[in-house]
């Protein structure tokens, strides 16, 4: 058999592990997301503690750790990236206009309760070493965006008023926490100085506005030349027309390829192209994949990629997770750390529900709502596991202080959708006579 | 930077690369794959003859050429596990039956005579070495079902009888392919004797009987289904409605993720399991996925997966055909190679044109319907593509020997698509008053 054969066998066993136990989580309310980490976090286990298992199948633990080239590391990469892009295209420039004050509440509070929470943690824990506790609080207060949005429209509850200000402070949230992230690896990284503190600043900030100011411009761009379109066809309901998914060919030239393939071509384009400018400014890779979904979002009627991307992303998104699971390696855990994993996924589930909470309540929602909101905040998800990879790739998490950030990860990831669930089902009980929302029974 | 970060800029330079040279060669009317490849050829031979800029994007050709886990490899051979999908999907068992005679000569034809054409001048170059004679003839023989199906669709021109009859044979070819693929890879391997060779037959039959009869029995059991669902819902033109993208939760329960990524996942991971498990049993992966493929086409009305799976093809498959073309090393390649390229390509040539033509003048077809087949039978590709890896894996080719034979894949992929549109249009002419197929001109 050719090497190929053997690799072949590896994806398939990762894949088949990641969706049956994705599946099994979906089935009982959860996020399949924490399944699809699992089967990484057995896979790897199973393979360190049975190595006649890896060797029967090619599969070495500790070339792959080794192998930044390596099609898992990459295809993971990739994964997030495109889930990103995705992030990005549901954030309408707009809607982070529209977005009221309770949302920029939550949001704020859903930073500073968390950081500051897991900093005191951290630093109690291990006094004077201040990048570590920084890392820590920032894996923190990282939201999971995917997450809270996932389970909300798993509930059919995408149009509630509760809904719009989770979407709201995740959209400020996604955005704050990105630059921040990029401010602390800054802070974090080895060879550090003041001058390096602000210059990353100042490049973040430069960056972004560039980037903002760019999505406008092509926003003014986009509405001008819809208009024009909308003159010329006379056709009302363009928007409805496109939405639905009629072809861009309409107005062009008939292409060898479907336009819509062409335009999922461009979008992937563009979004690593994004992705590998950041990385060359020193910023993440996401935060320039997010920029790019932020820009496609404003040409959503005449470059519709939303569907076809979202199908490129359910292949490579399931890498990601998995590749997040291989890095959990319980050689490195021990009883020890237990003690440490049970009071940082308190603190994790506290800040996060009581920063939702007062913000919604000083929002003047009412305290069903608030309760709702506080929960949805709860799970963290993907930026909390790429700042713990970060922590790892620089130095400052050990591999046991990575594996604890990671479980206290998975922790609220499970912990948060039966609690949303249940209030959603509260508050909704308490306004109508019987909940619609049967299947969560 | 991490290094991460110089992984996205090869991808992006590598995919960039592949679009604009795809999308030049579409506009010149010729398949997007050639520019792909040249996209490879380009990138791994500017970085061959100037190191430096190799070194600015961390890539290192010699340590990507001996890594089987390297992120290119295992994406281009999963694209192309995926393309042997798709074609397995257009591939209805009851098609098969249906193809005329003509079909079937046109296949015979086009196997015997290049076979023996690319064996015969192979032979005379190098007498006595019978597996490179051999390899030749299979790199020969193997049509590409792909560039053909493209090409055609292009012109509009898939509802003609020309096209029902070279889609029938390219389909009988690609099967006949496949499994003497497999015979001759067993042939020409090193340790082979007269035992592996019979054992390796009988492996291919048996495997390939139990999966058609595995399929028959499918294709029973979905025809008893889909009858059984039609008498309750007394609905006549359920195909219709499913075909069109109705999802399939309109019988099931409602489930959290879109029913058709859920299928999707499925076909993903029947397609590489078969992969693996045709691997495993010693045959290519692509027999396994295009069995798998089939195996689908038997439930598109209930199990529609052909769009989603073609979008991420659509992103998957460029990596292979620039995989292929970083095999493709100048530096390898001498001017004493070229008149055996050149003998090489007019074999590849004039043998699938004149195999086609007179398998379609045995069929009884008119001058210009044989002349229309027997062009469009030139284009090699994907499959001359792998014998010449295979090829190259197993030690009967050298550098240079690939490489001739990839030129010469190349070449004939690049002569054909000009001359179908001229056969199609001369045919149509004398037919009609004058010619619908205006985008030609």
């Amino acid at each position: 058999m050719q090497e190929m054969g053997y690799i072949f066998i590896q994806v398939f066993i990762l894949l088949a592990a990641s969706r049956v136990l994705g599946g099994a989580f979906e089935r009982m309310k959860m996020p399949a997301l924490v399944g699809e980490i699992l089967a990484g976090v057995l896979f790897i286990n199973i393979i360190i503690f049975y190595p006649s298992i890896g060797t029967m199948i090619h599969f070495y633990p500790d070339a792959f750790l080794n192998d930044d080239t390596h099609f898992l590391h990459v295809m993971g990469e990739v994964g997030v990236i495109f889930l990103l892009f995705m992030v990005g295209l549901e954030t309408k420039f707009s809607d982070l206009m529209k977005v009221g004050r309770t949302a920029l509440y939550v949001a704020i509070l859903g930073i500073v309760v968390p950081l500051a929470g897991g900093f005191a943690v951290m630093y109690a824990y291990e006094p004077g070493n201040m990048n570590l506790a920084l890392l820590v609080g920032t894996a923190m207060f990282a939201m999971s965006t995917g997450i809270a949005i996932e389970v909300l429209r798993n509930m059919n509850a995408m149009s509630s008023k509760e809904a719009r200000i989770i979407i709201g402070a995740a959209v400020i949230d996604d955005i704050l926490c990105l630059s921040l992230l990029a401010v602390i690896s800054g802070v974090v990284t080895p060879d550090t100085n003041a001058t390096n503190i602000i210059l990353n600043t100042i490049i973040v900030c430069v960056f972004l506005i560039i980037s903002f100011g760019f999505i406008t411009y092509i926003k003014r761009f986009a509405d001008r030349r819809r208009q024009k379109i909308l003159e010329k066809y006379k056709c009302a309901d363009i928007h409805g027309d496109f939405s639905v998914g009629c072809e861009v060919s309409t107005f062009h030239e008939m292409k060898p390829r479907p336009a819509k393939l062409s335009i999922l071509g461009l979008a992937i384009l563009v979004c690593l192209g994004m992705a590998a400018l950041s990385t060359t400014i020193g910023l993440a890779g996401i935060i320039g994949s997010f920029l790019a979904g932020m820009l496609f979002a404003e040409f959503k009627d005449t470059m519709p990629c939303e569907e076809n991307f979202n199908t490129v992303t359910y292949f490579m998104l399931p890498f990601f997770f998995i590749y997040v699971g291989m890095m959990v390696r319980f050689d490195d855990f021990t009883v020890g750390l237990l003690p440490l994993l049970a009071v940082l996924i308190i603190v994790a589930v506290l800040t996060k529900f009581v920063s939702g909470y007062y913000g919604s309540k000083m929002g003047k929602l009412s305290t069903d709502s608030s309760v709702l909101v506080g929960v949805s905040m709860i799970p963290r998800g993907e930026v909390g596991i790429i700042v713990a990879s970060i922590g790892l790739t620089i130095g400052v998490f050990n591999n046991q202080m990575f594996t604890t950030i990671m479980l206290m990860t998975l922790a609220t990831s499970i912990v948060a959708p039966p609690l949303i669930s249940w209030a959603y089902k509260r508050m909704y009980t308490h306004t109508h006579a019987e909940p619609q929302c049967d299947h969560d029974h």
